[in-house]
């Protein structure tokens, strides 16, 4: 017994090191008894912080949100049982969306796996191919080797989970009872020598770089296009690249360009409005396409790249993948991303004058002012305007994170550029509605102020991640727009199938949610008008803790808004189209 | 496009038809959109009824409850992403508790996957090993043998998943835009010709019976233990069979035997009791052991069932499965329960006098007599007698869903035989505390009136199931338990780790639920003394829709007052044997 006792601590000890030594700070644990001796050590390392999360679903989210926002891999631990099926969207989530988690499940031994024991499920590759990784762990043993191995595994299981590509690792611990490791003394020591990982970005070669250059330099007519991106340094880096080019940048609202803190005016936000007015036009043919970035949020801009599928079309992708649902990429580029705009800047001449950047700009500005007298015109609550008006609500370096479905496209819509230096977030992997609130969560512990704007259906899809909110004593600021259903339906065709389409595709919920606010102990306000909007963001400023902001919205009022804006923004942007040619 | 509307048409209702065939007649949805042509045609079937519920983890459960009750499959539908990945703790669960589900989820076609389209993971094979069939379906095509092949997959879909070891299968469907069939004329027709499943069951030969009743019927001291069992007439069975070998049975409380109309006296209800206090001793060591079902809850009857490795012990299972945790089995028998029963008792001569089956009767009825006497002196709020007194306060023939973790313990105990034909029910494939709620509440739909015993973390777990109790109307009453934390880990040695111990394992909460059963629109009634629960329960019985009735009880106390009876009952059996001796 005494000799179980010291295997698993130093086994366990020996791995938690590994982590720690690895960069990891932050570990996110759902209870269990299984888990016992990992959450234990975990709890006892002075130098890891640990949530408790009840739900194992919103426990997984809010580890991905903390390593979205931290930018270092977080280890995410559960029991046995459907708890480790419980973490299954947040893993595929963070496989799409490329954040780095340890996901580590405790398990029953071999001798009590399919045999009917209690809280046994298959857990050997229990999320397929969804992770970068998986290893079935060695019990715990007494042995230098045994721990030698422990410890590599935690340091392979954060390379795996960091390499070019980040994205989930999986480990499963099968564990004997007793399942209680010694405490004390403090079993965790320095070490004085660790086994680290120096990580290489992706570069092209100058050759080839002077090879892109020299093409380059020939187009008048080049777009580049930002989706979500999550580089340090790349907002100023394609900013340059694209001065000395002449090119406009197309920039979604996750590429973090349109909020740098200095936004060069040749970043294109409103290229959803003008590309829906002039898809069949074709005045704003390229000649040459550059993307970086993961797919953008607007539908007419992947149409606009599927259309020109004649013309030369780059991605450049530091992680190795394959992103181009369109098909139309004539040369995939792995390189990280700034290193790459650096060196082809460096090797490009001065900047050059160019109409066709200046021409972006005169349709941006065109359409922009008609965006914003028609926001000035708009009395009723509505949910294109509750997003413009939070670029003069937010304070400066606030974070938001947006919830999928309509917000997020409410946001590369209307939230336009800024030098607020403002942060935006989500989740964009596999663009579900679950896991939202965890996720902003998560984020809001390295993330201040963070606000969370999110449909009602969402809202719902993850109400129990609230309670982090209550435990932790986190600070957030949650903007519910409320349409009591599923919005984006009535931008559908199934929205003509009227015998079926309340029940389902509407889908009412009827919900009063200041009783869910009420019960996690948050500071709920329903918003009646603008002014009081206005208000209730800058009093949830002065509120610590769980801040919730319902703005009661219309589904055909906030489908007819959006309809109306858009002929208003065609007429304008086709006549101007007309006139230049 | 016409010819795709057509062929989308066709296939699906081929498809759909064939379920209607195979039997299926409850449809679950989620909504989403690349589901919208299934969705639709569901919605339209005359004899389907379906239900809509957002938090797919919820919808998945509800299902699986559905399946439970009806003993028919029961098909589930999302969308494509992470929709289908929430799906994954009910498969999981219906996996091991052998329950048939249809699961079918929406994906994007070839073209666009692996490639950054949104909402677009990698669905095949999307659970493992937890489902028993796996089919990637065809893209719809307007072809004979296609709607032939459409429809035969859905015959094969039901047929695998009633095999007999039933479970879930999951069948992925690539479809493309545009994504609305035809609804008019009603598209369904009746077909003169189908193909059905006529599926067999289980039996052994005669000869192989007259072998196992030569064994037993020169046994004295033989056991008959029931776990988990849903097979319509099992307990009449196998209380004709006991009574003819003279055995005493150990009955789970899932077993149904307990409750049956009529109990024979030589079931045993206490003995999770009676092996507590007796484990030591080899007065109760038996020479057979005989096994039906799943495993049983009781700690004490499984290391009873391991202690005794060196008796022959048989194993009856008509799903061909391998349910041995203990690994004590010295004969598999693969028979469907009933036949089998009936098989033996036939062989078998008239009822033999059996003092080894008085003994336990004995046995039974003391430990049972102190149970009844420290519950009527208990006047503080308390888990166990809440359940005790169950058995008095519940109407005839309701169904009982009860919670995992301590409450299905406490039933074990506490919930004895009675002749009310109570049914208990339970998620005791995988004995999570998630979803919970959603799967009481499907099984509300076939079992009336329905009551639901659960703590409050397994309760706040799934929260969100509540939903479909106020868009569906349905009746339940739920009994919360409410220790405000993981009461389970008072009884486990992590207790003494003083230091961690509230903060990993006793989880307190704090939650009012009172505003959570407001905002779903039910019932809420908070019990001071066991006068007030008694009431409560009786009113729950005149209130439609949804009543939750919270139970405060404290931790400590539940553990002290569990462990002052262990000690008396052990005192009490101990003397009582050594007397027999």
């Amino acid at each position: 017994m005494k000799q179980h006792i010291e295997a698993l601590t130093q086994y366990l000890v020996a791995f938690i090191t590994g982590l720690v030594q690895s960069g990891v700070k932050d570990v996110v644990i759902s209870p269990g008894s299984r888990s016992t001796p990992l959450a234990l050590l975990f709890a006892e390392h002075r130098e890891l912080q640990t949530y408790i999360n009840i739900d194992e679903r919103s426990a997984a989210f809010f580890a991905l949100g903390l390593a979205k926002s931290s930018n270092k891999p977080v280890v995410l631990l559960c029991t046995s049982g459907t708890a480790a099926a419980n973490f299954f969207p947040a893993v595929v989530e963070a496989n799409l969306s490329r954040v780095p988690l340890i996901v580590l499940t405790a398990d029953r031994p071999h001798e009590l796996r399919d045999v009917g024991a209690p809280q046994a499920i298959d857990q050997l590759h229990l999320y397929g191919n969804h992770v970068r990784w998986f290893s079935e762990m060695a019990l715990p043993e007494e042995s230098v080797s045994a721990v030698k191995y422990a410890k590599t595994a935690a340091i392979r299981a954060v390379k795996e989970a960091t390499s070019l590509m980040k994205g989930p690792v999986h480990l499963n611990f099968p564990l004997r009872e007793p399942l209680i490791p010694q405490l004390e003394p403090y079993p965790f020591q320095e070490e004085p020598t660790s086994r680290m990982v120096e990580a290489g970005s992706l570069q092209i070669s100058n050759k080839s770089a002077k090879k892109i250059v020299d093409a380059w330099q020939k187009v008048e007519k080049g777009i580049i296009i930002c989706g979500q991106i999550d580089e340090q340094g790349f907002p100023q880096a394609v900013q340059n690249l694209a001065k000395k080019l002449g090119f406009p940048i197309l920039a979604d609202p996750l590429s973090q360009v349109r909020s740098s803190q200095q936004v060069e005016n040749f970043v294109i936000d409103s290229y959803d409005a003008i590309l829906k007015a002039t898809l069949e036009m074709e005045q704003l043919k390229p000649e040459l396409i550059i993307r970086f970035g993961g797919s953008p949020v607007s539908k007419p801009l992947s149409l606009y790249i599927k259309k020109y599928d004649n013309i030369p079309q780059y991605i450049i992708d530091s992680g190795e993948g394959w992103r181009d649902p369109q098909n139309t990429s004539t040369m995939m580029i792995y390189s990280n991303e700034v290193s790459f705009c650096d060196q082809i800047t460096n090797l490009l001449p001065s900047p050059k004058e160019s109409k066709w950047q200046d021409m972006w700009m005169e349709l941006d500005n065109r359409t922009k002012d008609i965006i914003s007298s028609q926001m000035k015109l708009e009395s009723e609550l509505e949910e294109g305007k509750a997003v413009y008006e939070l670029i003069n609500l937010l304070p400066m370096q606030s974070t938001v994170f947006v919830g999928n479905s309509m917000p997020i496209r409410d946001f590369d819509t209307f939230f336009h550029k800024n030098e607020k230096d403002i942060c935006i977030m989500a989740n964009r992997g596999a663009n579900g509605i679950d896991g939202v609130v965890s996720t902003a969560l998560g984020a809001s512990i390295y993330k201040r102020p963070m606000f969370l704007v999110i449909g009602d259906l969402s809202f719902f899809h993850d109400l129990n991640g609230l309670l982090l909110a209550k435990l932790h004593k986190l600070n957030i600021t949650i903007i519910v727009l409320n349409n009591d259903g599923g919005g984006i339906f009535s931008y559908l065709p199934q929205s003509a199938e009227e015998k079926h389409f309340e029940v389902l595709f509407g889908t009412p919920t009827g919900l009063n949610y200041e009783h869910a606010v009420k019960m996690y102990h948050g500071h709920y306000t329903k918003v009646l008008d603008w002014q009081g909007y206005a208000i209730a963001i800058q009093e949830a400023l002065s509120h610590e803790g769980l801040n919730v902001i319902e703005v009661p919205t219309n589904r055909d009022k906030n489908h007819r808004a959006h309809k109306a804006l858009w002929d208003l923004v065609s007429r304008e942007i086709q006549s101007f189209l007309q006139d230049v040619q």
